[in-house]
């Protein structure tokens, strides 16, 4: 007498989390030093100090029935200042508080923002492959179809014309990523005016708005001067999804926010609409103390210089071990084939040798691995014998 | 093409926090000490000082990526651990980690289990008259029937043999709330035996377990020696959702557990299950450097002295002025019948002279006022002209 459906989400849970949970085990088994885990995108750079200084000094100088109060429920506002004057003054844009929903992370806030979007069964959510997996999970749970353009290889980048021929009068939101995760690419400002101006086409032909949902909780994280274009410039009916986990290392904190700029289609009623829809799934307020904490530090941008390092370390022995990989320009995931062709195979058998790499089929992906190099330099070092192995076991 | 149902949800809000930002806009206007603001239940008295302490020694002690790190979906073993010590503790109960799960407040907590009991548009929730509102959202989100028990005044204790005439087949959880949200009345062992003991005779009819379903967060705030059963001792089928926000004064931090006791019907498959709601309403895990707070502060009680000296002032004075208030004997809830029987009219009239009160229409219970009282002494007593100006022209 209980929902299948939800046991099953319960029990599979995602594969980057299963893999997780086994590394945590077999860590406690055979030791730190025996796994090799690229699996979860965990930051491994702290937090800038001025996070924890902001909490102690929040401590120290607000009541504490101010500091751990309930909140509006679209957030407080001097973070939802703080998160405006950040984006107009690197965007050019003017946005106020108006336009922020502050959210239990950007889970939450894709959830929502497609509960707001979901008019019946007939609603579509469309994606570029490869994707991260839960948007799947974010589409049904509201009700609604998800569908996935396949992956262009081996760039990665959106492609257009795929979109056009995906597109139906039931699209309601096409969820973008850049970069992106699995892939680590940047999709490049000629490639998503080219998206825009298929979706305005579209919504021309359709008589009605199709919602870009930008998830860009890697906005920040990016390397060797790539740019990461700020989609509401390029297409009005843009609506950001963002998380401060990445950014600002602290996804176990549960906080970002909703975009909805004045200029979308259907403002007002979508901002009723994301928040009626976050209360459903749950939510009363974003983390207060976390909300706080943004109003300081919502202009800081990550160390990346740990990740930097790292990049090159593994891109660089990967491809000189024959792996075919996809140059990252952002986040902190290399994307590479498996060796063979199935990474569900070179996935188990990795773990064997206690190397956790997530076979990219959850993200719409088969052949491909990603790994998560948010982690220790010296880990990685020490795992390169194990991929050197895999790729004399599978590449024979 | 936004959906007209969250649209609703999201602009009408619940009427509490309509309430709360009416008086927050009037305070800006008028001053502080213009509004008498017995809307909101968001505790007075400050957070133990040991949560403070908590978080700094957490920061000062732990590395950043482990503070602000994911955790497991279920929780940090810590606060589970924690939790399970401090019940066992006091009811003798024999619980250990795995029966938690850590949760991103009540709502979600009881939104999962909801979700996880729900089984097509014909499971039933069922519940007590007056009840918290957003019962009804949890509900009818997770695609199920809300049904309430007409109240039962003066005492408003369960009715059990209403209980018995309004279950059916179909009914899949019984959601109670002691010490109650409205009407700070704390159930009695002999009411709560008699509730048990028609559950077990319909279990038995109907051939599969019904849940209770004990929204506990007001367990710790009783007053003169009231007593709150453990229900999972009376009742087998008892599954408990719990939040931290009243007993440690953090209502914004929004952290609280499902408590699944290893002996209820299909316990393993429940667990999934409220796991798969979870992540399927958006949430990844509860927030982390709380998680690590609970885990240090699990059996801290909190101080009810002002409380106790809130109530007596506000249940004293009002009583006198001929207002029917229950006896509070838990929460920080006054309930009291609307002089001239019209709740909500007298709501919006007492929003005139600054005085908020909360209408329990929308908690099943019309005619009626909620008064929270935790609030400033000195607010209690410079309201107390508005009450008896209310009171004059309303019994009039």
């Amino acid at each position: 007498m209980i929902s299948k459906q939800m046991e099953k989400y319960g029990s599979t849970r995602s594969c980057i989390r299963e893999l997780f949970e086994f590394g945590r085990r077999m860590k406690a088994e055979k030791g730190e030093d025996a796994v090799f885990d690229f699996s979860l995108g965990n930051p491994s750079v702290p937090a800038p100090k001025e996070v924890n200084e902001a909490i102690v000094e929040i401590l120290r100088t607000k009541p504490s029935i101010q500091v751990h109060g309930y909140t509006s429920a679209v957030g407080l506002d001097a973070a939802r200042d703080a998160v405006a004057q950040d984006l107009n003054a690197r965007f050019g844009t003017h946005y106020t508080r108006d336009a922020f929903y502050m959210s239990v992370g950007a889970a939450l806030a894709l959830t929502s923002v497609c509960k707001a979007l979901t008019l019946g069964p007939e609603t579509e959510f469309l994606t570029f492959a490869p994707y991260f997996a839960e948007y799947s999970v974010f589409s049904t749970v509201a009700g609604a179809r998800f569908k996935a353009i396949p992956p262009n290889p081996p760039t990665f980048q959106p492609d257009a014309e795929a979109l056009r021929a995906a597109l139906t009068p039931n699209t309601q939101g096409v969820i973008i990523n850049s970069p992106n995760n699995p892939s680590g690419v940047v999709f490049t400002e000629e490639n998503l005016r080219a998206v825009a101006e298929v979706l305005v086409a579209k919504e021309e032909e359709y008589g009605h708005p199709i919602y870009l949902l930008s998830d860009e909780p890697y906005r920040e994280l990016v390397y060797d001067g790539a740019v990461v274009p700020h989609l509401p410039l390029l297409y009005k009916n843009t609506v950001i999804c963002y998380s401060f986990s990445k950014c600002l290392s602290m996804p176990g904190e549960r906080i970002g926010y909703v975009l909805m700029p004045d200029e979308i289609d259907d403002c007002e009623a979508m901002r009723y609409a994301v928040a009626g829809a976050a209360r459903q799934l749950g939510s009363v307020c974003a983390p207060s103390l976390m909300q706080q904490v943004i109003a300081r530090t919502a202009h800081l941008r990550p160390d990346l210089a740990s990740y930097e390092k790292n990049r090159a370390l593994l891109y660089g022995a990967l491809t000189k071990m024959g792996y075919k990989c996809v140059r990252p320009d952002g986040a902190f995931y290399l994307f590479m084939e498996a060796p063979g062709g199935d990474a569900k195979a070179f996935s188990e058998a990795a773990k064997e040798k206690g190397l956790l790499l997530v076979p990219a089929d959850d993200f719409g992906c088969p052949g491909w691995l990603r790994a998560s190099y948010c982690v220790d330099y010296d880990m990685i070092v020490r795992s390169l014998p194990a991929f050197e192995k895999m790729m004399e076991e599978f590449n024979a």
